[in-house]
């Protein structure tokens, strides 16, 4: 081993990180112990000669940040931070992948102090790291002051061959490029091994040009497994790139060490017993121990810790100067970190009467950022490709970009992603852990489905990103069935932790931005018309935030309809139509988000959808789930059609004498069942 | 114009192509005319100059293949498919954007004759590409013989900037770059216009080392609105290379001729009347007509088609004698070409007894694609760098790789898509529409989530796809709650004509297959387990194809518990622990399929769920839909955990306690409930 200026004691280091996968792996029957033991050089020389972060405060705003796409490999995080003292202990690496454990099987930000992002599902990790990387780049620019350098961390990223070859990854990585994010460094683990064996089977691109091309700086490590001083000098010179992200290709030996090592045998499968000793043996650890950490290691790890407490604390007096001199800012971003709005911003949200005229809910979304991007300084839009169609951008907003470029700064608040949905996605939910802004950005809502690996993160993760979903049904007319959602909802309907809402008119909008907005720990997905919708009689955002309400109350209703969007409207003209032509009363429910209804007390819900009367839901799209809320459905269990907006609701019969004639089936139909209970009623409670 | 070669016809039909796209956009008042004048020259140039086909029959196996993977630019293909006398008239053009159209607002496969593949949906059509392109060098290697150059073709794609943006484009070309695909040509529209305006703002990436990087040969036409000389140059060329897939970047100046030409402006709206009256001028045609063809270009146009029937022509009686020299081949190609698979294939599907050991059904999928892989040859299998745990590959398989690889051959029928699973759904979907291949690939139900948008299109577009998803529930177990799907089930059960199978044992999963295979217009799902599974008592495959059937029916049943694959077998313990508990009958309902259930007759399905008593489901991941078939649902609307499977499912209480208790509570709900309905009695009928 070529060890220049390293000791014996960083060998040592590096191979307590190696047994630690190796025993936790083994011990968990489950895991990937490959890529910790082939990544450990690299990891040491990264955390000890250039990370900085105080591991008693993984928040630390000016920490670097860590990601490991390749988050099967996360027994090289979880002994790292253990190492280091993060509150993670000998115990927790035991019960690695068990049940209720905080080392589950792949990295879980919320779980484990000190793991910044979820990563694991391949490629995200990639993204988010680009969305810590502008978080940075954006937060040092509206921040930082002569003589306060304040946001100047760096973030750095492990990815594999696996998150190399990923659609997501290579978004990210054009845009990275493309905004010359110098402040990233990845480190690509190039060992030339993924599950189905060696990468010559499918992967065989020059992946350094590739990265040139998306206007990376490229340098490659060819003895990742030996060459510390070399993983430290080419680390050193990625730092001091300035205007473009940096990609070092280490080539590596997986499982180095092991028998297997260098083969698919250790990728994804705990090393034999007779194995696990050899390497240790080899390694001078005794074989017949497991989970050892040599008090030197502790020692050097705990030293370096040290050094990253106290930077966070000169940083701390940094922040109290810098607050004096610079009151408002500095109180903006103490502000900030707490993850709370400035006070009264949500009195600056656009407020309609029924008299106002009838606007496309896109247009009502624009007319909140209009309206509180001043007051909302955190929120950063921005959109896939769509700016102009999802009405994301404010008059007044700069774009994100270089500046120079001369199309924009690096302070600027809309940021224009590409036609690239799921790294957007990805983006934002590393702008999102980054601590100081709320990201939104927008597509058509059907494409929101190519996000859906980073929206499921968005939403296991806990990020308060806002999908700005427009043209949100077969309401868009022209473009056709390819473009227009029908399962849509559902799917992310189906999501834990997200909230879907469907507002039918600007008080909801207003709504959906105030709970979306104020929700610290929940990702929302805003799914907008493209066509007008009329002021609801009887709509204001107190009942908008309730996730679901009365539009309209008929004295003797004999059914409720209950709809979304903009067929609440149609609703309003179907119960006329009722009274009118088949003598029959209909009360109106708005239920534009199913989930945060469903958090309100039963005596409410309730209330809405009652009991005694049966309930029909009208909604142009799949009426899977809508039998929660409703007795009978009324929706699209097929494909669109490509015509002007009001022809295709004609073509499927949403209109008020489509939906009178399915209300009156509806009312026939549940006549003689007694007690006739709301849906809400159920048997049990679910598991949440 | 340089027109070294062609004549003032060439010129004219361009601008006739040009003038249809701008009179379609502007009588449907909606549309993307700038892709199509731009893109006019060289779709002249190609279609008149390399491509084979008969417009009298779209389905000629040999015909050259184009895809327009920028759909949005679609009236230039229809004004093509017009000119060349498919069965599109001026009328479909007028009627261009209209419902009930047969032109869309982006091309549909099965809606129009003359198009491949459905795209719009940026960079789908690429990978459609890639897979028509595979099928070929498949197929090829497959029945031509000596003297029988039977299959040939080449598959050319256009693409634009925003397609070169999209992940699933760049998994796509890194995979046809490691397959050294030459028979495929792209010609990248290099127009520097996406939606957001200049590419400058979120793409200024190097595309051409880019593709470099992946393999392809790359060439450059400057001038692709004047240079038809260099563009057929470069097509020819790129024909000679026959180790590469090609890329043409062809810079081109969107919406030429009109005032506007070279911006957004001109990208998705029609152009305003006085500027379509000048381009029309400018082009020699008269401002006040619209939908003009001089009759020379229909000449042109028309020869061209007629020289492609003769090659059929010529081609038939090729194949004829093929099939006298080659019979068992010609026999099979002949049949592939129909549809249908090979006679009496079913009887090699395995079935079960109860006796036999319990299996994962991701074993039990493997043990039917052993059993049929001989018997029905167009089946091929792969899988998304999970080869070993998605199952999906037989003992006896040969890789598809480029020979010189010396891993493989063109014959192999197992495809290695590397981790991208994106685009392994958009190339199965262009080697379902090639015509000789029933593709399937694997990776875990989590990430068929990323592949989201192909498989819509799978869908929408009717091809015979098979998706093989295992890992399919918190059953996974260790890898966590990034890798256990709760969402996805329901998501794909809310898209229309597809078909989500979740089979409880060998018998089921032999089912699954049976229909999946012949079912020639939809695509299938298979949601299979890691963990083993017991072989039930009373399942067989003609029970399984209904999609739904009566386990365990018992006298005096109190409830019914329907569930789906591993939850099935607990719910047989279930009913054992309720009848020694509680003293508490029930019955027990396997619904494998609920799309196929759906479609069995009325009394059948209400055999299966009946009135009278209450039903419970079971299925550990969300509940949203299940209220179609059961009145009350056990599910897991949360994430799920990391842990043994085991102790995962324990804590989440899916066992007969849990499940029991459940049951309890329902029969109890539901008690004074008169009439107590089946869950599939309904008050209207759904639309399809």
């Amino acid at each position: 081993m070529s060890k220049s200026g390293y000791s014996d004691t960083d060998l040592l280091a590096i191979n307590t990180i190696r047994t630690l996968a190796i025993d936790a792996t083994f011990k968990a029957n489950s895991g990937h112990p490959g890529a910790p033991m082939g990544m450990a050089p690299v990891a040491h020389v990264l955390f000890n000669k250039f990370m900085t972060f105080n591991p008693k405060n993984p928040s630390w705003l000016n920490r670097d940040r860590f990601v490991l796409s390749n988050g099967h490999g996360c027994m090289l995080q979880y002994a790292l931070l253990h190492l280091f003292g993060y509150a993670v202990t000998l115990d927790d690496l035991k019960n690695f992948r068990q049940v209720d454990s905080i080392t589950p099987g792949h990295p879980e930000a919320h779980d484990t102090p000190g793991v910044e992002v979820t990563s694991g599902p391949l490629g995200q990790g990639f993204a988010n790291a680009v969305g810590l990387a502008i978080a940075q780049a954006h937060t040092a620019a509206i921040y930082n002051k002569p003589g306060f350098d304040l946001v100047n961390n760096h973030t750095y990223m492990f990815f594999g061959d696996g998150c190399a070859m990923e659609g997501i990854a290579s978004e990210a990585a054009s845009t990275a490029g493309h905004l010359q994010l110098g402040n990233l460094i990845a480190i690509y683990d190039d060992n030339h091994i993924s599950i189905d064996g060696d990468t010559k089977c499918a992967f065989t691109e020059d992946v350094t040009k590739r990265f040139e091309a998306y206007g990376w700086h490229v340098q490659w490590v060819k003895d990742g497994d030996n060459d510390l001083k070399g993983i430290e000098e080419a680390i050193a010179k990625a730092k001091e790139v300035k205007d473009k992200p940096s990609m070092i290709r280490l080539t590596t030996t997986i499982g180095f060490g092991s028998k297997l090592q260098g083969t698919g045998g250790v990728h994804g499968n705990p090393l034999k017993e007779d194995d696990a000793k050899q390497v240790k043996k080899k390694f001078g650890f005794d074989p017949e121990k497991s989970f050892v950490v040599p008090q030197e290691v502790y020692d050097m790890y705990h030293k370096h810790a040290a050094e990253g407490a106290a930077a966070e604390q000169e940083w701390n007096q940094l922040l109290e100067k810098y607050a004096g001199e610079h009151k408002e800012l500095g109180a903006d971003l103490k502000r900030r970190l707490t993850g709370k709005l400035p006070e009264g911003w949500q009195n600056k949200l656009p407020v309609y009467k029924p008299s106002d005229s009838a606007i496309a809910s896109r247009k009502l979304s624009e007319s909140v950022l209009e309206a509180i991007h001043d007051a909302v300084p955190e929120l950063l839009s921005g959109s896939a490709d769509l700016t102009g169609s999802n009405n994301t951008r404010w008059k007044s907003a700069v774009d994100f970009q270089p500046p120079s470029t001369g199309i924009g700064e690096w302070s600027g608040r809309y940021l224009r992603y590409g036609v690239r949905e799921h790294s957007m996605a990805g983006i934002m939910n590393g702008l999102s852990a980054y601590g100081t802004i709320i990201p939104a950005g927008g597509t058509f809502l059907n494409f929101v489905s190519y996000a859906a690996g980073s929206v499921r993160l968005s939403a296991l993760s806990h990020q308060r990103v806002i999908y700005i979903a427009t043209h949100d049904s077969i309401g868009l007319g022209e473009d056709g069935p390819t473009h227009q959602p029908i399962e849509t909802l559902a799917h992310f309907r189906a999501l834990p932790n997200f909230m879907v809402w469907r507002p039918a008119d600007g008080n909801e909008t207003s709504a959906a931005y105030y709970v979306a907005l104020t929700s610290q720990s929940t990702p929302s997905l805003l799914a907008l018309t493209r066509q007008n919708l009329p002021q609801l009689e009887g709509s204001t955002i107190e009942k908008g935030i309730k996730g679901g309400y009365t539009v309209l109350e008929t004295e003797g209703a004999q059914i409720t309809l209950v709809s979304t969007g903009s067929e609440v409207s149609l609703c309003l003209e179907a119960a006329k139509y009722l009274e009118a032509n088949n003598g029959l009363k209909a009360r109106v429910v708005s239920l534009p988000c199913m989930e945060v209804f469903d958090a309100q007390p039963k005596d409410y819900r309730l209330s809405v959808i009652p009991d005694g009367i049966p309930s029909l839901s009208v909604e142009v799209m799949s009426t899977l789930g809508w039998e929660k809320y409703s007795h009978e459905q009324f929706g699209l269990n097929r494909f669109g059609a490509s015509g002007p907006y009001k022809d295709v609701y004609k073509k499927f019969e949403f209109t008020p004498e489509g939906i009178a004639k399915r209300a009156v089936a509806t009312v026939d139909f549940y006549k003689d069942v007694k007690p006739l209970r709301s849906p809400l009623q159920r048997a049990f409670l679910q598991l949440i």
